[in-house]
């Protein structure tokens, strides 16, 4: 079967987090987690599933940019695609019209993802595996065909990245059965949102120590004396053995963020993530090295938009902690070179989760890292936040505080369509009825 | 008067430059210059034009994205904005749901450029002046209060960009004189755009000479024979002592440019622009190094998306020309803030322009960046591209070779309405007839 792409639709899904502050920062006081989220229907009656993450207005703007690359994707068949899905990678990203809204950047690379993401879905259901266990078993040859190596050749050449998988390749399969057996560990953002108030906090945080979590994120950066007060309840509570990280969210100019992490350095925190603006690769240098003298890591990635920024961010030795997305960044196929990278420089991989559906995506990447990349957990952890799974059809299952490998096939984003009907912005039930209260 | 702004309209118009090659180079073989246009309408009959350059497809997800920020400007007076432009400009570019996008990169800057070019040409006309003239009348305390400083502290402060301001008053009232008398200097690109045939480079070269044209730009890239063949006739046509600079559009990874640009190093050209990716910071600094005994500067910034990208460029000594765009930064505010970073570190500003519109919206920019910042013309010049004026109410005057500041209140960029209808897309004329061709 070819599985032909006879259409792409694209769908804007909206959940009203803010009302309840679930996922506030410094920067993001409130956030309506949203999704656009695509669909490619083929002529065999499979169906790829896909999506890209928002926090709400604008999630109009990614959908008309989904739009906008349909017909580079639409009469293509699956089998086209993945025999050269480097070429497939370039056409979407390097369309001599459109790679002026970018390139590779913001609006059009989130679009990018989320139809990507809905191929390597479609691929991996065509597989019948979950997505992790598709690139666990690909040759390594074929894996490095998919990643676009163009712009990081002076890090990272095709040859090299080959070299790379082929020597991970030993004990890939004790690496598997662990995975299955153990799961990937995990960190929780769900305590400590900086909206929350200190009770709530609190109340959270008892019952995650409770369920086995030992690795907790605080958001920072809004007022330092209620940051000095949350880290210091979270520490109390946690003891000085369990890991503590913090996250500013691009509050900080360079010197600000340096002497606000050093006045909290007390409470040992493992890393400081996004102290500036993500695309201040020297600013994070600069951080980087003020902070190592006191054992804080500098942790990075959400919203970094391509691999030449990260190639940058690892060359300028400006990051600890590699934190992939699997929507911000161009799908798995941009992720792999990430990942080669980060190897490569020998700095762990902490992916980026939370948000909706994304805990559900990287997962599968985390996992494809461990067993055929790093082969090391030390210091390494995927984050998770416990909201918005109960819309997915197959939602993350963590236990113990360690993301449980999914067994069905594809890439876990296919949500439950009664939840897509509901949440669909402006015309579905929820905002419907939000905005009749207003 | 208040100006109240009450209701803003925008437009998606293309021109199918790329039936003749026009714009052709090695990354963008087809362009059809386009332009997310805005009209702001205030309840006192004046109205504000703006616009972004784009390339044709997908000028309809900007189009989308302005119509997403036309809320927080709708229902505001042009005295509340420009009484603190800064924090209108973080209002833009820093709404909690929609920086997720970029933030400032991508579909939402170009977006946000548009939205605030239109509210400068409001300004400007509000105040009976051209754009130039406004800025260089402007207090400097007011010209520091329009821009953002957040993320480039490290390299310029409020009260350092004041001081350069200050130190740069003298002599103020000469330059203007001179640049009302003699214009600024310009250099061209409309005689060897990469899909031009030789006798057609030959002609225009020819052509340009005559009417006093001494600085060339030759698009190159895509074939080193090619190259060397369209870069020896160039020299040939404009002998050794007129100025040759190459432009490459991205096309190569870090090594491929310096040993290529070395192929080319025999015709002396003054710069190798956009070797690489625009994200690629320390790559152009390794291109930079490598260039340099061979005394070829490298310049960039026509892609380079915001302040703290040109500051790291600026810090790594990764470009020697800087290339600042009216419509990829977020508008004067933010080319302010790079000028003022540029001039801190003595490194030349040649401004982007061509595309539509894109001269008549940065002349006015350098004009103040000499008049008020700089002071200097050695190694300065503003590109030129004979394209598209015949659209505008105030199109672009080129005498000898040089920009004559603009007379008429404004940023320049109002469009004859007959050519915007003519040109909308899908449904202008010039479309309609386009598809009934196919």
């Amino acid at each position: 079967m070819l599985h032909k792409i006879i259409n792409l639709t694209v769908r804007d899904v909206r959940f009203p987090t803010s009302l309840e502050q679930h996922g506030s920062d410094a920067m993001h006081t409130d956030p309506d987690y949203s999704a656009a989220y695509v669909l490619l229907h083929t002529d065999c009656g499979l169906t790829g599933f896909g999506l890209t993450f928002t926090l709400g207005k604008g999630t109009e703007i990614v959908v008309c940019a989904v739009e906008a690359l349909a017909p580079l994707v639409i009469g293509k068949t699956l089998e086209e695609i993945v025999s050269d899905f480097r070429g497939f990678y370039r056409l979407l990203t390097s369309d001599g019209q459109m790679r002026w809204l970018g390139p590779e950047k913001g609006v059009i690379q989130l679009a990018t993802a989320a139809v990507l993401n809905a191929v390597w879905d479609l691929w991996a259901r065509a597989e019948g595996k979950p997505l992790w266990k598709l690139l666990a078993d690909m040759d390594p040859k074929q894996i490095v065909s998919c990643i676009d190596f163009r712009y990081i050749t002076d890090v990272l050449t095709e040859e090299e990245a080959l070299d790379l998988l082929l020597k991970a390749q030993e004990g890939k399969q004790q690496r598997e059965d662990q995975m299955l057996r153990e799961g990937y560990p995990a960190y929780t953002t769900s305590c400590a949102w900086l909206g929350y108030p200190d009770q709530q906090l609190k109340q959270l945080c008892t019952d995650a120590l409770k369920t086995g979590w030992s690795r907790f994120k605080v958001k920072v950066g809004a007022d330092l004396e209620d940051d000095i007060r949350r880290c210091r309840l979270i520490r109390e509570m946690i003891g000085p053995n369990n890991t503590l990280m913090i996250d500013a969210n691009q509050r900080w100019d360079v010197a600000d963020a340096i002497s606000w992490v050093r006045s909290l350095a007390e409470f040992k925190p493992l890393w400081i993530e996004e102290p500036t603006s993500p695309d201040d690769i020297l600013g994070h240098a600069a951080i980087s090295k003020a902070l190592a003298p006191l054992g804080i890591g500098v942790a990075t990635g959400e919203q970094c938009h391509n691999r030449v920024m990260f190639k940058q961010f690892l060359q300028a030795s400006a990051l600890q902690f590699v934190q992939i997305d699997s929507c911000r960044l161009g799908s798995v196929n941009e992720n792999l070179a990430v990942l080669l990278m980060a190897h490569k420089f020998k700095v762990p991989v902490c992916p980026h989760a939370g948000g909706v559906g994304l805990c559900e995506l990287v997962q599968h990447l985390i996992l494809f890292d461990y067993i055929c990349v790093s082969a090391d957990l030390s210091n390494r952890m995927c984050e998770y936040v416990d909201h918005l799974h109960e819309h997915f059809t197959c939602p993350v299952v963590i236990r113990d505080a360690h993301y449980i490998p999914p067994k069905a096939a594809g890439y876990s984003c296919e949500m439950l369509e009664a939840s897509v009907q509901r949440h669909r912005y402006p015309d579905g039930d929820v905002w419907k009825s939000l905005h009749m209260k207003k």
